[in-house]
């Protein structure tokens, strides 16, 4: 089964568009692991044996691992929720692009050393730079098209004859990437608008949806101007709201109750 | 002083233009050094020693080290290219690109856990995703402008108001980013036109090209197009036709034979 297929039915058993992204602060962490040797581990596995039933997936971000030198952690993360919770898929954010032979590299450290199910990925390179992503049918590529942050105006918003450059990402994308039905989109939850562009353009390809909680990103505009039409073909992520919401040694039952209420409050406008 | 002084000081040093990339193959590796616990680094030091004259900077690429799990060798070999040649800088060539709180663990890595000199990065996300890489003065911010691939057409060849998408990235960048001066450019060697275009909108800014040797770029047309007005400012990145010249016990020597004839041929068209 491949990763949107298996996407979809973790939405459906747990009810729920929620992903929550693993991005490690390791000042935000409670006193009791901050500095235990395993701290990571410790306390991703708590955060993902209190949430998995009320997730689609989990979205642990590189940048927060590599910045610590903690591959391994990282690594061992991934095994360990593949293989208690074997209906959740785990999206490797990583926003990798490069040249063919490069990006040959960058899916084995993806798929390869990490195992994940899915990537993300900057399309500024061209189809060459993701092909040897795409030729792996089972996984997820999941490309940049607009943005969260405010800085997403200043490339992606430059007029391409009549349309803003991140239409015309979607329209290729949609148009030549997606042969085998593995493509996804980065639209951030920053931008309702351009949420409902996109999905006019690319008909129920699904989305990954950061912004919400710390962002800002408006949940009921999300799901009103994101949602495709046979099935919602939304990924909410949620990373810092659910992960910090408390810094006690109860931090995972705090945020088990953090995703209950964002996973409810997406299901509210469904 | 800043990279590009240091490139600079470099390049009249070594009278070189070249950059020799580090992209580890292990099956192009000598047969005796192949198998051997710790090949990368012992690949890479003999590599760095026998061409440390005739360079003026190293390009690790961080993608080949991670698709074989091998951070600690990368981080080995920068520290003791470093150490052992203080005036070389070292590019660390990733390609990263996120929002700002991401892009600053990003910077973490390259700048803090790796020490690099220099980053390569994609401009798509903007300028917030590139200031926490810009505010290092002293480091080189290098941002992928018209890459080497086939598929760079794909997208940076889109229209945006009468001109492609790279000359806007050009513009945008040399504009609005390079307040402190620390930016470059990366345009492909196998585009020659492309660079005489940039060329004529940023001024002296230096370019990395990548795109001679394996790739075939032409290095007469890359020096008489690309080259800056008061200075070369221009980088020009070999790896494979260098590192894998030799394949028996003498590769270090095939390795130099090879960077001494690339240095040679570029410096014939300055």
């Amino acid at each position: 089964m491949g990763f949107i297929a298996r996407v979809d039915a973790a939405q459906r058993a747990n009810n729920s568009l929620l992903c929550v992204g693993w991005d490690p602060e390791l000042e935000k962490f409670p006193a009791h692991l901050r500095d235990t040797p395993d701290a990571l581990f410790a306390f991703f596995k708590a955060i993902v044996d209190a949430t998995a039933d009320l997730v689609c997936c989990y979205k642990p971000q590189i940048a927060h691992f590599a910045a610590l030198g903690a591959e391994d952690a990282l690594l061992r993360l991934i095994r360990y929720t593949q293989a208690a919770y074997p209906a959740i898929p785990v999206i490797l954010d990583a926003k990798r692009g490069d040249i063919g032979s490069t990006a040959e590299k960058y899916a084995t450290e993806a798929f390869g050393r990490y195992g994940a199910d899915a990537v993300t990925l900057n399309p500024y390179l061209g189809h060459d730079s993701i092909a040897p992503f795409l030729k792996h049918a089972d996984k997820g590529v999941i490309l940049l098209c607009r943005t969260s942050n405010p800085g997403a105006k200043d490339l992606q918003d430059l007029d391409c004859g009549g349309k803003p450059l991140y239409q015309r990402v979607a329209e290729t994308i949609a148009r030549d990437w997606n042969g085998n039905r593995n493509c996804l989109l980065v639209v951030g939850a920053t931008w309702p608008q351009q949420l409902a562009e996109v999905r006019a353009i690319v008909g129920d390809m699904p989305f990954l949806v950061p912004g919400v909680g710390a962002q800002g990103g408006n949940v009921q505009q999300i799901i009103q101007n994101g949602r495709g039409k046979a099935t919602d073909a939304l990924i909410i992520s949620s990373s810092r709201a659910i992960l910090y919401a408390g810094s006690g040694e109860d931090f995972a039952d705090a945020a088990r109750s953090a995703a209950i209420t964002q996973r409810d409050e997406i299901n509210r406008y469904r």
